[in-house]
């Protein structure tokens, strides 16, 4: 089953997917919260109200109508892995590392799939990085590896876009990480159901105007999904909702010679096998001096 | 003016402090949300609200009667920063930064005032760190130094509790900074209006079973508070209820010779001249096979 998240003038909508159509899950199950997290932290069985939408007359909108958010858009945390794939480790001049490099990114970073990328005023090193998105249905601490994928409630795709300049400025990734507009997160959100375990064995590209610029599997990754979920859960609880974005492989604009940065216009897409295409166009920051 | 967060069977309730007595503003006023981040997002003028409940026959709860939360405990976001006292960085064999150690706390390691802080079980490097914490009342991106500190709602104590061997297990601090239960934030939220512009000038100190392990000026810090914010939102957008935890000055435990790590049953204190006194006791952590 798939799920999406679509924007209203009274807020982010979550919908289930049918072929070309999506239902308002909230409108046809008013049970369901329209915010996924809420959703989620309630408890209520996403699947079945999905399955009773899409067995009912509720209505269907036209989802080429649809603006998409972020499919989920205010995770209470979204906690990424550097360096989880060992050639993309290599082509950034570092060792295989032993213990996942774990940064934050913040609700205010994301955007949703065909939104504009934003390209900062203050930066013109725009980076993309194609990656396997987790989101956590069940909450838990201490879950052990072999119960942990019990814990996943779907994938998506994510388009770690990092400003390079300010992720380098100090030994802290978090700053290039965390402009506004730069975490794309989307399409859809696929329940883990339809996926092999732990989103195992699975294409990842990404393309910028077309061309193939990572390619790789997510077999790749150092630390798989259940042994990260199991690493991060020594440490603290993970919530319903809560994002994980497990990493990307070689190929990234930094690492080539000469460089790879992004501008307004092109157009960069991540895609992961029966996870999802996002794409996103590139666009500058529109200067402004203050808002708010 | 001054707002607590407190517990009770649905979830945390926002209060007006009124000397040893607390009102809560929700029952007040019910147009106050319960929640001070929502009632943040939301506008609500909470000073006004706040006046208004003082001078009402609201009932009042006597304080010591009262289990705190984080005074707030969801915030939008938590952005740390390390090394912004010149003599820290110094004690941790650093240069003085040319440009702030931005990392991110999530909700899940907070806990309010009096509270136990837990020591968990993977490690046994737990160190203090005092901070003065800023919440943000208006939202803002690209805010100018000079009309940053308009952007301000109030200041409070944080302990910034670090498991310094997952610190530093890689160059990213984040998953040492995120351990359940080592977020200490509170006890009371003081109004900007009650403090010196940008909270400067407020001596601050650690004390760990009374002893002074900590003692500074926030005068010190590298980075001032309106700086920070002109730093940041070139980068993102701050929203009403968001944190920045400002750093912390030198005598942590880890740089000490032998280093001193805190253990079940020591009170660790911090306290800020005029924003509080935030005091909390450690207890391992329950060990527990699988938890949620």
């Amino acid at each position: 089953m798939k799920f999406v998240t679509y924007t209203s003038n009274t807020g982010p909508r979550l919908g289930v997917v049918d072929g070309d159509a999506v239902i308002d899950l909230n409108q046809a199950q008013s049970q369901v919260p329209a915010d996924i997290t809420a959703a989620l932290l309630a408890g209520v069985d996403l699947v079945a109200a999905g399955k009773a939408a899409l067995a009912s007359a509720a209505p269907r909108l036209g989802r080429a109508t649809l603006t998409l958010a972020p499919v989920v858009p205010r995770p209470g945390k979204i906690i990424c892995l550097g360096l989880n794939y060992y050639d993309h480790a290599k082509e950034g001049g570092r060792e295989k590392p032993d213990y996942p490099w774990f940064f934050m990114r913040t609700a205010t970073s994301l955007i949703g799939a065909g939104a504009p990328a934003l390209r900062p005023r203050v930066s013109e090193k725009l980076d993309y990085e194609a990656e396997l998105a987790v989101v956590i249905g069940k909450a838990g601490r201490h879950i052990p590896q072999d119960r942990a994928l019990a814990h996943v409630f779907g994938y998506s795709c994510f388009n770690d876009i990092s400003v390079r300049d300010y992720q380098k400025r100090t030994p802290q990734w978090t700053i290039g990480k965390n402009f506004d507009g730069t975490g794309a997160f989307g399409p859809e959100l696929v329940t883990a159901d339809a996926l092999p375990a732990g989103g195992a064995g699975l294409a990842i590209q990404c393309r910028l105007n077309g061309q193939v610029m990572q390619s790789a599997n997510t077999d790749s990754m150092i630390w798989g999904v259940a042994e990260t979920i199991a690493l991060l859960t020594e440490c603290l609880t993970l919530e319903p909702g809560d994002v994980i974005v497990m990493g990307t492989p070689a190929g990234v604009g930094f690492a080539r010679t000469p460089p790879v940065w992004m501008r307004a216009g092109d157009r960069v897409e991540v895609e992961i096998d029966g996870v999802g295409l996002l794409a996103n166009t590139i666009q500058d920051e529109v200067g402004q001096d203050e808002v708010g």
